[in-house]
């Protein structure tokens, strides 16, 4: 475990997201810097593994900062800016097509005050690419070719940024059919110090409702040899985790609209198989296949012991005219109310009590932290408050989460942050920010006296590291 | 655009509403000092176009504060004090009647400790009406006798009240077959300075569950002079729009319990809409009838440039025996948990990605605001995320709002602050609480340097005065 | 009115849990010591009654911290600690049981940071036993053996505490078939100056799907000498609750699923109870009885004055095999999104305009705060918005809480604090937390100028003391 130079550059304020009152941030400020230069563990992310393992330099700033990056890009299209402009959805950008995005975004930087993504754009811009001018219509052309010139040099390569970045484990979000070459890969470099782990991404091959679902099972069944039975489906399945796990996957992610299981007898899932084989199960059964399936999934992770994580509340891919144009995640996806209790009672009944079953909750839903998450992850050994994510990973929604959970059930059945992001420079600014604000949250209990300072200091060291690592049961490689 | 001269009076304490945090103060004064004497834009509200137009005196104490306002009168009924006593249905209230009326809220004085409702009227006391004295029932004679005597004044006569408050924009809501005589009549008047526009308030005219439905919709085709068909209704709506329009209104408001919404093939409407004038539509029909001219609405506004106003998610008159005898709007509407992306979906994908189409969204549950509403305005050109309304227009609930969703979004998709209120005098108290409140909402995020004090100076004039004009797309008469 | 001695002790800081900021801590503390002496009034809560009645030693520590309490037995099992290694679900604890249950909880106890857990352990074991150091595995046997030393000293036994506590009030819940015999030892102790009150607890009463349903009918007839009939069943609640009532009840406290009511006619509640006795109901005619015989228990406190308490929207026993083996409240109960308008409607319509019937309204979904009961509260005369309710119960949903409902309500028609334990040495440090937390309330406001300094003195007090006593209409026995 080695420091991260490039945490806490000199150009961000070195209070920033720190509270004004002066106790409060003296506290902070000495909880924050035990904390700044820790090893970056990264559990749950969506960097693409292809990027590290051919390590070619980026494109241009516009598929670095904005095309890949739905965060940026649907608050520009709400702002009125065609998601075309920006260059979504082509394949590769000419240089007009590239400069006329940056140029949008910079002319548009203004209106990004207050989220977290000018808060990282300009962490990246600052550490990364030593730009200290803020974005504007004047400067675009020039912050394009300056950033441009830079990623052709080596240091601006994805492994030399990574390894600058100081990440310790990088996990990505897969399909469950890849050979992970490119996670061997990286694995065989001993020169590259960081662990890429795969992570087996699975509601495609377990929710009928998924249009892709038969072909997904066909072409798993022809990969595994089996016949068209829910038995050679659930080895296949089983296969596909082991294969996971030794390209060292401690997890497997599942994001669906709601937390409904079950715990099927074989006979029932069968005919519910069979039936979604020929496509001709109800809405209702297809409901119980998919409960089902989580309920297989957690029982496979219980002899596995690969994580579960649930990422459960979007309606994904809500505007079709977007959907159909640009295809899926750009931006569209809106929560929902999401109940939690309910639909895991049959889950957590059988599998909830063996503390070598991790489940980790993740909600869009927030008003789910202090009614259900919590005391689900406060009595089930099994169950992990998962960290805000997507909508609610900004400042606010953080500490709202730490102020939800904690009361109820502590420190140590919440998850450790995770990034989720597929921007790769951004990632040392979104632990970064993270950092800042548990410590924010810690100096607030310091300060009135909820809590002793040896504590904080103890706690904050726990949940930035070793509890990401406890919950996803990770193992550092070693290299 | 003028100073308001009596927006900051001597009475308030300087500081009111901002952080004690002395830095975060500082901050929050000089910004609130920025924007306190900008004139007020209140595109929603529900002051009487007759009260401007006719400019008669007030009748007495307990008709300007009390009898009118549900805020009032609802927390006094929940200590006891039948609504009756108040004055609540009267006609017109005796001076017996009016005195005892104020009598009862100057003894009740303390019960409104913590609520804006005793915010408001200390600041209406003291800044329009001079009385610097706690109310109490030792001088509830004296007060009424001294603001009785005011109102005989020809400078507390509506119209010279609505000028001194400084108000650029002030909107009224209204029948849709009102006339209008009586904006007309104030625009005509080129020695009033404030524009009085109408707004059309649509939910009788297209939701068959309400009572008068039938009855409206025969005097909208009866004015109009169509036949009793589907197109001959959307022909009058259109009309009636028009005809609101020419009046100055920039808005159409519909007020329902929930935000279904779908776009219909016309055979389909008009099968629903025969059906709908037999009374013999199902409550599922009603509903899709309902849900059907929502989106007619909104294809409407794409054409005529109306913004859509919703409001939803109240059980309005959920107390029968209050309503059969003292009518609605007295205070026993109750919210719903309401949510929004799937109701709206139609709608959206439809009309969703027309920038020149305007939809806000006001919502009672508040939990909406960072899991739907930030969402869909954050990715929607067309919708911005309602300031809070109603039972949450209130210190805690408002700051609670830019905490829910200026991370997802910024400030540009806000909709600047709407009073939304029948209280004349509580105007500019209103609209200078918010002031303040989003001075102190700025001043955490600069002394966090998570905005620079520059930001937050263009921000605050942004959201007091830009962006709900911007939003309603308020163009000035220029009087 | 006496000083509560044992209520700030020498070890708490004197600034707990108020805030850092100078100028509101100044405030705070101020407020704070205005009410930190005054007595408790508990008028909910499980302490049982033969605790006190018969005064014998606490068992053990363990006894007495860890097995009945299952806000600590939940986090310990959430951490991997099976229950019975706690000593769940046994008789009585050996000594080796005991020390060993006692064992786990100091070496775990680090797990309880940021939890209320901690804070009111910490002040029993200071405040109570003396002990300074912090647990652990090293001093674990230590601490038993001092601990045990003590409860050996009369000044342990449970009334002697209870004295120390300064608890005017103290409202235990109770079997509606129980002869309140322990109540009426006590109230016949002239030396014991605490008033212990019963409460009747009645779902097990009127919800036909509750397992005992039939049973308890059954003696409940069988204890009036009524025949199978409706009129007999209400009969003989009537004269349970008269019973209760003259033993000291001042309210019936109803624990459900949902809020559902519904005022049935006779002869519909009639038809539904003879099926129900039958074992012969729908699913949703069970619901139709359960809603009904709420509208009926409302009626009987309209008549007799007992206060209705309903504690709505937990899924109880939610964990199957935990249940099977350690019986019901073992920490396995998760709440649910509890909507309260629409349920309530039928109830509210008949008899919320009374201002002699209390009803008081727990939820453990803190949505529905600002939605739903402040509006219904700050309306309905009969209504009162229940304290932070069990996982709501520690200092930041108590804070939010306040926030949430203050704006639209003030305070007068919010309930006032409930520990709602059974873990009576906590007593005094639940409501000195509870205290805390309102001067850091009120504070705030005061720092902003939303509150005079005077008004605030006398909102605390309110508060604190006089409005439970006034939401339960509690009466002194003047012992």
């Amino acid at each position: 475990m080695h420091a991260n130079p490039r945490a806490n550059s000199a150009g961000r304020h070195p209070d920033a997201l720190l509270p004004a009152e002066p106790t409060q941030r003296r506290i902070a400020r000495e909880l924050y810097e035990q904390v700044a230069g820790l090893p970056i563990v990264s559990p749950h992310g969506h960097v693409p593994p292809e990027l590290l393992a051919e390590n070619r330099p980026f494109n241009n700033p516009a598929e670095l900062f904005i095309t890949p990056d739905h965060y940026v890009t649907r608050l520009l299209h709400a702002h009125g800016v065609p998601l075309a402009d920006l260059g979504v959805g082509a394949e590769a950008l000419s240089d007009a097509q590239a400069r006329q995005s940056w140029r949008i975004l910079c002319e548009k930087w203004a209106l990004f005050a207050g989220t977290p993504m000018k808060y990282w754009l300009e962490d990246v811009l600052l550490n990364v690419f030593e730009v200290e001018e803020v974005p504007s219509a004047a400067n675009a052309e020039l912050l394009f070719d300056h950033i441009d010139e830079r990623l052709r040099d080596r240091a601006y390569l994805p492994r030399a940024l990574v390894e600058s970045f100081h990440i310790e484990t990088l996990a990505t979000t897969d399909d469950p059919l890849s050979e992970l070459e490119h996670h061997a890969a990286l694995r065989d470099d001993a020169s590259f110090g960081t662990d890429v782990i795969p992570t087996l991404r699975i509601e495609g091959f377990i929710d009928p409702a998924q249009p892709k679902w038969q072909a997904n099972v066909t072409a798993l069944l022809d990969r595994t040899g089996g016949d068209d039975t829910v038995e050679s489906y659930l080895t296949a399945i089983a296969d596909r985790r082991r294969h996971f796990a030794e390209h060292g996957a401690v997890s497997i992610d599942c994001a669906l609209v709601d937390a409904r299981t079950a715990v099927l007898p074989t006979a029932r899932l069968a005919e519910l198989y069979a039936s979604a084989r020929r496509s001709a199960l109800t809405p209702a059964e297809a409901d119980e296949f998919r409960a089902g399936m989580l309920g297989e999934l957690a029982r496979q992770s219980q002899e596995d012991g690969l994580v579960l994580t649930l990422h459960v509340g979007a309606l994904r891919n809500y505007d079709g005219p977007v959907h159909r144009r640009f295809g899926p995640d750009r931006g569209a996806d809106i929560p929902l109310t999401t109940p939690f209790a309910e639909g895991l009672r049959p889950l957590l009944n059988e599998f909830g009590h063996d503390p070598a079953f991790h489940l980790v909750l993740f909600t869009l839903d927030e008003t789910a932290w202090a009614r259900e998450i919590a005391p689900l992850a406060g009595f089930y050994p099994s169950v992990y408050a998962g960290a805000p994510w997507w909508f609610l990973d900004e400042p606010e929604a953080i500490l709202r989460y730490r102020s939800a959970v904690t009361g109820a059930i502590g420190f140590g059945k919440q998850s450790g942050f995770i990034d989720d992001t597929r921007a790769l420079c951004s990632i040392p600014s979104r632990h970064d920010m993270a950092r800042r604000l548990d410590a924010a949250f810690l100096s607030k209990l310091v300060s009135e006296h909820r809590l002793s300072a040896d504590e904080a200091a103890s706690i904050i060291r726990q949940i930035t590291y070793e509890l990401p690592r406890a919950t996803f049961r990770l193992a550092h490689f070693g290299h």
